[in-house]
């Protein structure tokens, strides 16, 4: 018989899970406003055991400005605003021609990290929302991240009514350009579809759930838990596709394939529609192999000029 | 056996078929995009006939501001700005301060209308998305309007596969406030859902057969063809419900139940589910009579304080 190697790692003391990076994406807002008003309930109820240092949970909103406005952001996406976060001098942000959201960036550095320092939280939940028809995804900068991996498949197993999917972004720790990228463990967890500037019932409560779980898991994990070995299913992305655009205009001439449309995580074959144009003709996928759309039709996504993404499906071993 | 009174009406010269008056509805937008690409394509077959006076389609993309921006409007909701659009003095609205939608309503007016004089279009068909489970709606001032119900009964007669209603808001022609009120006859084409600032084929395709199923029965009408009189379920808005919503902040505080979400047009009676608070709590509906409910969490609507809408229905006799 095979014994598996025991992995230590130290144990989880500060999570922050965070709401409205993005002002229209109402699950978040709404749900990290509920949990800033129960502060002993049943989100935090470890802290009542006998710990010696109980975990602390900072619930943040990181856009405030953008939710009073029900926007995405106010002058420019928070979400992409921490890539050389550490190297931004101080006196480079008290001119009035600065974005909103990167003073807000800075702010959110100061309480969360130093991005890639010791005293940066340990576990970064930020939370979203899509207009694609993606369920629940955590998505995460490593695909052998053992912490988010197994929160992963915490959250599989206690939710198995969700459809559950684990992307990862193959962008290196420098590059990484998100919140949860502050944290020194972090992923968005991303729950759709829903329209922005709409809070859906059951997206909600699967958020909440999710949030639930995840707390959960960091307080077996903080006492001590020894976790089986498993396999993880991770999508990495390959590639964006943009919409086919007026070569004038750059208005988009087409939109997604109602074969498409809502069919996140099935695999897209040579040759299948892709899109449908304004004047009904079918455009075909082009690639030389299948690979798993995601973020299709995400509204957000039109203006970075994404239709939908790429992924190629690898089962991890944990 | 009972022969009916034939109706007799002028013929209808000038349509307007106008999008994006809401920029970010975005079948409407793009429809009417490629509707001015195709000067003489299948929408105006009609002008290739011999005809003494053929029809003329104008086709008007009503906020482009909006539109750029991708959003419902730039400072105010252009679809409110025309209850006394009359009334209003060239000078009044000549200041910097005056909100573009003012102005914008004003030319649109000046385009179309004038409201409520001889000259104005014979019919407006205005084209609008909601993120509610509506399908697809005419919305009118009238629920006697021979034209407006006529072209409805066509539409379900040709697309019995969409959710098809007839809704009336009964307010009188002074107090209308919509661009499609402009018009000697007129009426919104809503479809949903749809989140804003996506465009779904499904839906595009659906508003693209509705526009051409509508001008062609203008065509049959004004070409003499004798119609049938028949009855039309008509939904008439009785009133609106708001979210719960926190006293002090104004922030809501609940969602539309999960019973109640997408159940556009399923009777709700009292005591039914309404909405489920953020702590999770079941909130029903406390009217006396089953009503109608519609544009059930409707994005663009938790601004104006409505949740849904009530409607009562009743049979008409054309």
């Amino acid at each position: 018989m095979e014994v598996d190697e025991v992995v230590c790692l130290p144990r989880l003391s500060r999570v922050a899970v965070c709401g409205g990076t993005h002002g229209n994406e109402l699950s978040g807002v709404y749900l990290v406003r509920e949990l800033l008003k129960v502060k002993k309930g049943v989100m935090e109820k470890e802290e009542e055991q006998e710990e010696e240092e109980p975990l602390s949970v900072l619930k943040v909103l990181s856009n405030p400005r953008a939710m009073q406005q029900c926007r995405r952001y106010v002058d420019t996406d928070l979400n992409r605003c921490f890539t050389h976060i550490v190297s931004l001098s101080p006196s480079g942000l008290t001119s009035g021609t600065v974005p909103y959201e990167m003073i807000r960036s800075r702010e959110l550095n100061a309480m969360l990290g130093p991005k890639g320092r010791s005293g940066a939280v340990d576990l970064v939940c930020d939370l979203h929302n899509t207009t694609a028809n993606m369920g629940l995804c955590l998505i995460a900068y490593s695909d052998c991240d053992w912490i988010c991996l197994h929160i992963f498949r915490h959250l599989q197993r206690k939710m198995p009514d969700i459809p559950m999917r684990y992307i990862h972004f193959e962008v290196s720790n420098k590059e990484s350009y998100s919140l949860d990228s502050v944290g020194k463990h972090g992923f968005a967890m991303e729950i759709g579809p829903q329209p922005h500037g709409v809070a859906r019932s059951t997206v909600y409560t699967a958020m909440k759930a999710g949030v639930q779980h995840m707390l959960d898991w960091v307080c077996f994990f903080n006492s001590g838990t020894l976790f089986e070995g498993e396999s993880v299913d991770v999508f990495t992305m390959i590639k964006h596709i943009d919409y086919p655009r007026d070569s004038e205009t750059r208005n988009i001439t087409a939109a997604v394939h109602p074969h498409l449309q809502d069919r996140d995580f099935c695999p897209l074959h040579p040759e299948d529609p892709l899109f449908q144009t304004f004047s009904g003709e079918t455009l075909r996928y082009k690639g030389n192999e299948p690979l798993y759309p995601f973020f299709i039709n995400e509204c957000a996504y039109y203006e970075k000029g994404i239709a939908l993404s790429l992924a190629r499906k690898r089962r991890n071993q944990l």
